[in-house]
């Protein structure tokens, strides 16, 4: 018997598309994220993995990503579950930044490491500032397990407990489990899955919108590492747009 | 110390526009609908009585009508919880049917009856008509609880014990708690709350998309009867057009 795993990147957001560097702020999808969200549905009713259950972050963007999708795969009365474990990559001080400005500003070398390595986290975002989440009634039992500035490393350690916890309970009952979350939060997630080195994970790019299948056998080994998309020939292109991002 | 619900009856939904029974017909909010959840997202974000949790239907126009206020109120985050118990009533046999139709075909005393009585429900739906839930998933652990037509009555019997095992232990929990359901799952639920007479139910008409709030005191008893709408002069307004209905 193999566990089915469908994870779900949510669509552009208002933010993607300014390029501006998002992280825990919680900016809502554009109209090509709502119909990313909608074309993701589409896939999914198409693949008849209709997911029996659905783990979302708590940041809108996966929220109505999985909403659309689900309506429109005629599954959105599942049972749901959401957790700040799941959220995007706290990204600090640069939350609310132009990816572009910051580049120039900083250089290629600080930009590509804040990006993308394994265990440098961006310098923290400062108490009260604009995009800081102070105050924000739904992480209001985290105390000291709130972040203020993350690296993937970071991001796999507050992951991994929600995964055993919530996650893996879910798959081990049978149930067709869907994840709609970040960038990030899904790396962790991969990263984990098919057990990619903390070098070679920064090679790694997840498309919006485009469902990412895993079969787990009982071991919770995927049968085909690295998943396989409903739509590999638009995951390809849309993977290679990602990592040009900034540029 | 009070406790805080909140009844939202879902926005206009493609049907009701179409003056058609719906029942557990799985219809979509319209344009209209969907501007409905938007005011009342606004209504309940001014009134600050912002919920910590929400129940809904298993039925999209209930559902999305909870997801699009909660959007709006910036409380989409918050744990979700769904229950056929809380759908509209089973209209039988007069699902997909048009009620200004059904009214000149059976008469007004026989509508009104079918419309209105207490424990008087429409013919059963056929097996396999076109309108019925035979086979659909959400519904595939009923058994001999799934009904084929329903009168009130019936729908208070079933949706009693969700109130006592779902939304009672949030109400004690302290949690503000919103229920997004349907005329009348809510109005089975308001019958409960301020005792009112099976005969008297028949009058009670609750308007689309605007917030209605009962504080409750430790006995879970109204400490203002009928509760109060977060906008008294719309609700009254639609009251009396939903009372025309059919007309």
């Amino acid at each position: 018997m193999t566990h089915t795993l469908v994870l779900l990147r949510h669509g552009e957001s208002e933010w993607n598309a300014k390029n501006l560097f998002t992280g825990w702020v919680d900016v809502p999808l554009n109209e090509k994220g709502r119909g990313e969200a909608v074309r993701g549905g589409e896939l999914i009713r198409e693949s008849g993995l209709l997911p029996d259950v659905v783990h979302t972050s708590l940041l809108r963007r996966a929220i109505n990503t999985a909403a659309i999708s689900l309506d429109v795969a005629d599954r959105h009365w599942i049972p749901v579950r959401r957790s700040w474990r799941l959220n995007e990559r706290h990204y600090g001080a640069l939350q609310g930044k132009n990816k572009k400005q910051t580049l120039e500003e900083y250089g290629e070398e600080q930009f590509m490491l804040w990006r993308r390595s394994f265990d440098v986290p961006p310098p923290p975002i400062e108490p009260g500032s604009e995009w800081s989440q102070d105050g924000d009634p739904r992480y209001a039992d985290l105390g000291d397990e709130m972040p203020r500035t993350e690296c993937l490393k970071d991001v796999i350690e507050r992951f991994l407990p929600y995964w055993e916890s919530a996650i893996v309970p879910d798959l081990r009952a049978g149930l067709v489990t869907l994840v709609a979350a970040h960038g990030n939060s899904l790396r962790a997630l991969v990263k984990h899955l098919d057990g990619i080195s903390d070098e070679d994970i920064a090679g790694l790019n997840i498309p919006t919108g485009m469902p990412l299948v895993y079969e787990l056998d009982d071991d919770l080994e995927p049968t085909v590492p690295g998943g396989r998309y409903l739509d590999p020939d638009a995951a390809a292109a849309a993977a290679a747009a990602v990592a040009n991002q900034g540029r």
